[in-house]
């Protein structure tokens, strides 16, 4: 892939590349997708790449558990972790002065002007409020007599939906839209789910924000295109959003990159995470399907299609090079009742109770890996797992994320793990943090251990997680890290760290991170640092590159 | 004065008004101008107004200090204050949802456009780095060889100047401007006041952000010009901008004047305060003048002769119409030495030492008092004493602000000082509040008082003080607002009643604020609060007012 990707598409790159048309695969027992290099594979059940089986997973889980309870391994992990602090402090304190003079001397080069990446923001609440606010007054204006609604029988318009909510343009206002969620969240994940909704309305919610609605999510791809139009010119920002799968229908695949494809949602600041809600229950109980198989099923055959045969889902192919990962959510804070002593399979998890987190984990995990091993032999892109992770519930989704993930959202329960926050800091595992989503929802600002993080080296990165709900601002990223320097009194250097970190953990190219880093960007330490690009002195990337490795040495 | 002052100007205002010319001013032998009605007034010492005495104001002083030190008077304060605050939770937890209804139900009237004041901040860093950075690049670029500077007998271009630190355009970023105020200037004022220098240079300061330089502080009037742009875009937010008059001599109130009417730097949403630095003693130390008296002269002699007879200054008479008010600034928590029992007057105040606060202000504050009476009595607008109080050193600076001043900048240390605090509560002095602010400077932002003196029922507004050093956004004033919702939990009404404190603690003419609060403004409680403009419910105007009613009938 060159550096143009998503400034453009063609319908062409959608053929079967030649020559590769003899790979098979098929959903094995266990609900894993296993990929062969032809039928004599199969037969003789040589899959391309051996998943960890799930009794492997919950097995390698509970070890990690284990330790991560230990006595002398707290103890140990604690006081590197404190060391850590320590060390960094130090270092801050004798090289302050340098550090300042060095990225002085950068010219042309400050924080506003070094790439940095939203590595944890929400499609659906990308905007600000104001912005949606103000689309919404302007489509009341224009086009009130569109049909945009269907419900209960009956077509409805735009005019007829205000109607019937009993509002005018003129008496919107951000009150009366009602999406900031600041005071009366606060522990309470399932009120700030309904922030969702404006107006406290879901017709509106699935008129204005959602892909698959009557009018083809058409107006959600056009304030989509506005926020893509102030991030290009913006130039520094870039996004990676959070959309939706839900794994009810096979069908929504297709729809989802349709809506991308012919709307042209391509935009060189934008790529795309995939979000799974892990709302088995609920279609369960509703009666929309038997088993968790099915949610499998739903979410990964078509990426398994498309991989063998890109001209049967055309579009998928192309919104696919624009995709980068996935992402695994819903409330943490839930409570996981453990009704079994050994889980099921997926097809015979046929009860209403929601699998657990580490389950959920484990299959898209699988699944992901079959898939990335084949796309990896054919030349396409591949996937990583970004799930949102220790924000709320048991500390043991973290220990899930360390074995399964590239990187997690909030993770600001590591806090409270010593042991596992270590394993974090030694394996560099990317923490995209959102310190005012957490003020809203389950941590106070004074309190969220973002800035502990950073300072012991772990590889933290800011992001806004929904300024929709969140920001007051037009520049919602800007903002986060705006509170961030101000609160916990990061330097400018530890803010262009911050940024460096974004553009390290997010999936961009890495054509283009070269570009924006450095050509030799993957390298560690210093050799992988251009102060020029990155406006991070080369003394910080020494000292956190050589204190890893006295780490990792112990 | 119409609602349209300050939209344009015109050189008839400053004809003297008619039948008014016998008015005789002087300055008396304790430094306070005295205004007379006709010689006859004036032989026989009857001026318009009797001003207290020094002696009157020190034993006033004395008496208030006693009181706020007395223990039992502490505790009745300490018991008062939390009392209140205790009330208000009480009053949020029962009718919070009720607020939230009113306030949406008003149409069309959110946070955002509600009008509010920046009640303080200094017009030389009233833009942000970004808008600063671009401003000087682009000098660069178009007119490198413009003569800005006379420095060492040589005339400058600005292409010499720059050579001269050995900068490009290129080389400039926020870094090399070096302005912002985070991570080094905590408790260090001083450090702090270089801040104003960019990329640590004088010459630039003196290029880029003064009114009277080589230039004739052009630059600085055509950035002013693209801020007030921005201001009037934006529509709701309004400034009071503070500039200097340091004092120094007699001509720098025309030149002043000059500055803002022949750039015209006139607009709906700019108001002016001057600011007075306390700098005798650096005056003195370079032999620049014999005694305090000088300083005073120079400050207010010129607005005495343009009161008798506005063609004597036709600029400033102009200039004067948008002036709401006076500040004193310099660092407070110098040490100010007690050399005298009792302080001389200003004539023989001739030793190299500063007179301390409470005299700075005391002669602020008698003269101000005599020239209000006078411009009131001739139908001219009136000036404030708006000074920066309490935002470190001695508390007795704070008894000194209720004493003379309408309302105060900071007052962080009324924390220290309860009795106090209560006074200001029941006399409702405004507080014009900056704590990002104070976080870079003197208190960090969890420890600010701000949210506890808002609960308590204070006269708070919010305020950016130097977005240039503090603010990270293009939207520096919603940025104080929204940091303070994040880390406070300020709910949307909260927010909406400190800007609906800040317009009413502003300068800006009756009439304005009539059109921005409703036309009965000016009353009490209920009766003044206009639901529709303010967007405050009328419960919380009825729960303050009648709280307020209950602690003075105590």
């Amino acid at each position: 892939m060159g550096e143009d990707v998503g400034e453009d598409f063609d319908m062409a790159d959608c053929l079967p590349l030649p020559g590769e048309s003899d790979w098979v695969f098929e959903l094995d027992e266990n609900s894993v997708y296993q990929v062969y290099e032809g039928d004599s594979a199969r037969d003789s059940r040589r899959p391309v790449v051996k998943i960890p089986s799930l009794r492997d997973f919950y097995m390698d889980l509970d070890a990690v558990t284990d330790i991560s309870t230990d006595g002398p391994a707290k103890s140990f992990a604690f006081k590197r972790l404190s060391y850590l602090e320590g060390k960094f402090q130090l270092y801050t304190l004798l090289n302050e002065y340098q550090e300042i003079a060095d990225s002085k001397k950068v010219p042309h080069r400050d924080f506003y002007n070094v790439r940095k990446v939203d590595t944890h923001v929400h499609h659906s609440a990308c905007m600000n409020q104001k912005h949606l606010l103000r689309f919404i007054k302007s489509k009341m204006k224009k086009s009130p007599d569109e049909v945009v609604l269907f419900r209960d029988g009956k077509h409805l318009t735009l005019r007829e939906v205000f109607e019937s909510i009993n509002l005018t343009a003129y008496d919107l206002s951000i009150d009366t839209l009602d999406m900031h969620a600041h005071t009366d969240s606060f522990h309470r994940f399932d009120k700030f789910n309904l922030k969702y909704n404006p107006v406290g309305e879901s017709r509106l919610r699935e008129i204005f924000l959602k892909t698959d609605n009557f009018i083809k999510g058409r107006y959600l791809a056009e304030i989509t295109k506005e926020v893509i139009s102030d991030l290009e010119s913006s130039k520094y920002q870039m996004v990676e959003w959070r959309i939706s799968i839900y794994g009810r229908s096979i069908e929504e695949w297709d729809k989802l990159a349709a809506w991308v494809v012919d709307n042209k949602l391509f935009s060189p600041n934008v790529r795309w995470l995939i979000q799974v809600p892990r709302l088995y229950d609920v279609y369960k109980s509703s009666g929309m399907m038997q088993n968790f198989e099915q949610v499998i099923t739903n979410v990964f055959k078509p990426l398994f299609e498309v991989t063998k045969d890109p001209a049967s889902h055309p579009k998928l192919h192309i919104f696919l090079q624009r995709v980068v990962g996935f992402d695994s959510v819903d409330d943490e804070s839930k409570a996981e009742r453990r009704l079994y002593r050994k889980y099921p399979i997926p097809r015979e998890w046929n009860t209403k109770q929601n699998p657990p987190y580490s389950y959920w984990i484990y299959f898209m995990f699988a699944n992901i890996a079959s898939l990335n091993t084949w796309r990896k032999r054919l030349g396409y892109n591949t996937f990583v797992l970004r799930p949102h992770c220790g924000e709320a519930g048991d500390p043991d989704h973290l220990a899930v994320g360390f074995l399964c993930c590239h990187s997690i959202s909030h993770g600001i329960l590591l806090r409270k793990v010593p042991l596992l926050q270590y394993l974090f800091y030694l394996d560099q595992i990317g923490i995209a943090m959102s310190p005012l989503s957490n003020n809203a929802l389950f941590l106070t600002y004074d309190k969220n251990p973002c800035a502990n993080f950073f300072k012991r080296g772990l590889n933290v990165s800011l992001s806004t997680d929904d300024p929709l709900q969140f920001a007051f601002t037009k520049e919602p990223l800007i903002e986060e890290y705006s509170v961030a320097a101000q609160i916990y009194k990061f330097s400018a250097v530890d803010m262009c760290e911050l940024a460096k970190n974004s553009v390290e953990q997010s999936g961009f190219e890495l054509s283009l991170k070269k570009r924006w880093l450095g050509s030799n960007c993957s390298a560690p330490g210093v050799m992988g640092n251009n102060v020029a690009k990155s406006n991070v002195p080369d003394i910080r990337g020494q000292f956190r590159h050589e204190t890893l490795l006295g780490e990792l040495a112990l």
